[in-house]
């Protein structure tokens, strides 16, 4: 709102200092908040340093701002507080019953400071940035018409192009450029094709044990789940008691928690399920990049004859994961559908990445990364289970498994994860408890434990760390 | 999928082979899609570039793939068809109503190769892409904690600070950053309000005309809307047929598509409704920043002691529409629930850009830009205004206002404007149809003029091929 009529008789400075006067006064500007420093604010109107700091030493004069060094200018708490300032806790804020789902539990977000042994989470102390950095400059640099506006919602034609040719040849995902949705990240993906397959009431099928970010997506668009059963031993797909499905969702490749494989026989009496109840599947192949021994498994979608598998894919698992781009794959019936739908929900990714990402895989560094990355992930992998068998074996039970990222850890005493979890990042280490992915049935406790981005200096404080905790539980526990 | 047994006894040529001539008979790489460049498979594999030439040869030797000069490498067409290739359009690919909603009309979206008259399309060809790229390179090369994982789903602390020290000065918002939840841009923060905010069945009062983005995101909602009328004279905020509102969506510094400014009185009266029906307002501030003449008229936000606006801006119309950053500004008592709904619908916008901006209005570009802009659009909206008028004012009514972007000129005739848009694009000129913007009551038809993007040369030409345009409308309708 500030302007300053440069046609005006007022000097420049009196009308600065007007202006900002009736703001506190007003409330508009609440107290101790801090007002832009008088370079930045001479900047931004065009006008004097010297006129800014005239009318700031005004305002200090009265009392209306307040300056301390180091912290900057602020605007002072005054006794007679400004209408803003009294504004209480409004009487019936209510958000909608679908709000309250989406605002009932959240992703674990990371916390800053600790060594950060979540699943999930990349390398990327080697990730190549200066190659990236060179893709990205030249790409914001580039000010063509296909970097500044949206031809398609949906992506980048050559973004689309590039992600199809891989998804091709590494998961065995056969589908057209325009088959490709891109949108911001695997979880944007799940709540997009939630909102738009999904019904108020729908019944979907959903994996016990199963990750929450699913199951959120779900739950705000109004389905009602049935719990699939998921052991190390399978898939519970003849489980009477599950009504028929209108979605199905899976982690095929490598479930979530668990880390079992479907195997080929549960694939197909999966597909034979939602062709007769012509029901949807969302296929989440999260973790398909990192399998570690053996080939990797393909996809269940390269299965699909009926077109009813949606697959979800994401970069933030091999790229990094503030990256945010994901894509779907959808049927080519309804590729016209989802490109309008993804510009109504805004879930799509900026241009710039999109363009900087298509180069990253066109000129073969997204293969060169990820073969890196697999040989990193194993060699850690082996070391990190080492050290926690030794180290941690009388608190955790660690399955070993081929997927990429982490394992799980269950509990062999009786100990609440939730605790464990929040003891251990009282010591600085951050990990996921095993029980947040139970819904339905009662939760198994343990941890969930992300090696890829650990070094070794890491993993050792992180093992130390967790055995302290143990030790301070087993202590209290013993008294 | 593609991998090689490296200890195995088969050679590696041959296992490539094998694996190729599979995937293609089994369908899963369908007819005529492209394969990899031999140097990017050599390179992906990790294996000679020699050993995948073999490879490729003897799968054209058998006439499976085709290599085109110039094209590169294409799966074969297959005479008898693999499975995937005749999987016909599945039965049922139903998607929900929901899904149907979302999918039913999309925003406009760019077409290549036009002279781009579209509103609120920014002006990029000035835009500093030298200084951005540096800042943009900068937080790339920076592999630090805050940048590579989300501490806060609804963004990243110097931006929010930055967003709420600017929107406090510019639009007489004062928040705190903690308010500020940063998305993928405005859609996506008008989509994640609606949802947060509405139930099926609750009454939304829009504007009428309106914006269809902001009505698309309502109705997939589920809310049923009501028509608030708005003409040049204002808001009939007291139109006795309207139903008690669970939430009202304003543009109330600058009407779209009218251009109508809402007056004080107007929007004590606006305020005083929500309050006593316990209602949301949605404030788009979609143009705030770009009053030419005058001084910016403050946000409605400003005002409000109940804490029942929020807030919607966005960076895309004022640095450039494909960087997908724009943000809300909601109730402090609401900030922890938004925080975990963006996390479960994914709109939240990459970090690195995300740091980007901040440094790019913490060191003063980003205001120093729009100073600019501002003098730019107000000479090109005379230069645009007094084109139109002499050129194209027997067919169109054009009404000055002081909006930054665009204006509207309503037919003179009795033209329709998607049949003239058509014609127009085919001419190669894009522009928005007025009437998609009248959803309830009967559409007035005339254009929707972006100037902002436009150059001296661009506005000739543009407004050359209107006439054209038009000359063959009327030829028709004498004829």
């Amino acid at each position: 709102m500030l302007s300053i009529d440069r046609a005006g008789g007022t000097p420049w400075h009196r009308q600065l200092y007007d202006i900002l006067r009736a703001y506190i006064l007003q409330g508009r500007l609440v107290p101790s908040s801090p007002l832009p420093s008088t370079r930045a604010l001479a900047e931004q109107l065009g006008i004097g340093r010297n006129t800014v700091i005239r009318a700031y030493d005004q305002l200090l004069s009265e009392g209306l701002i307040e300056a301390r060094s180091g912290s900057g200018t602020r605007v002072a708490m005054l006794f007679h507080q400004p209408p803003s300032a009294v504004r209480g806790a409004p009487h019936s804020l209510r958000m909608s019953r679908r709000g309250e789902i989406l605002a009932r539990r959240a992703q674990p977000a990371r916390s800053p400071g600790s060594v950060n042994v979540q699943p999930g989470v990349p390398e990327s102390a080697t990730f190549p940035f200066a190659i990236w950095t060179k893709l990205l400059a030249r790409n914001a640099r580039r000010r063509a018409d296909d970097i500044l506006g949206y031809e398609h919602f949906s992506g980048h034609s050559r973004l689309r192009a590039a992600i199809a040719r891989y998804i091709g040849v590494a998961r065995g995902v056969d589908c057209l450029p325009e088959q490709v949705i891109v949108v911001t990240g695997a979880q944007a993906g799940l709540d997009l094709a939630a909102r738009t397959l999904i019904d108020d009431g729908d019944t979907v099928w959903m994996e016990e044990p199963g990750y929450l970010g699913a199951r959120n997506a779900f739950l705000s668009s109004g389905a009602k789940l049935s719990p699939l059963r998921v052991s190390r031993e399978g898939w519970r797909l003849d489980d009477h008691r599950l009504p028929r499905p209108d979605l199905i969702y899976v982690t095929p490749s490598c479930h979530w928690p668990l880390g079992s494989i479907m195997r080929m026989e549960e694939r197909q009496r999966l597909l034979a399920i939602a062709e007769k109840s012509k029901a949807w599947i969302i296929e989440d192949d999260y973790d398909g990049e990192y399998r570690l021994r053996g080939r990797p498994i393909p996809a269940l979608r390269g299965l699909d004859m009926s077109g009813r598998v949606i697959y979800v894919g994401t970069f933030g698992k091999t790229l990094f994961s503030s990256l945010r781009i994901g894509f779907i794959v959808v049927p080519r019936e309804l590729s016209a559908a989802f490109d309008r739908a993804v510009s109504i929900t805004g879930q799509f990714a900026p241009l710039i990445l999109q363009c900087t990402l298509a180069d990253f895989i066109e000129e073969g560094h997204f293969a060169r990364h990820l073969r890196r990355m697999r040989r990193l992930y194993a060699r850690r992998q082996e070391d990190f289970f080492e050290l926690c068998s030794r180290q941690l074996g009388s608190w955790l039970s660690i399955s070993h498994n081929d997927s990429g990222m982490q394992f799980m850890g269950k509990f062999t005493g009786q100990l609440n994860d939730e605790l464990v979890a929040s003891a251990a990042l009282k010591r600085g280490v951050h990990v996921q408890p095993l029980s947040i992915n139970f819904h339905a049935t009662r939760p198994e406790h343990g941890l969930l434990l992300g090696f890829a981005a650990l070094n070794e200096l890491e993993m050792k404080r992180a093992v130390t760390r967790l055995r302290a905790t143990f030790e301070d539980f087993e202590r209290r526990l013993s008294r």
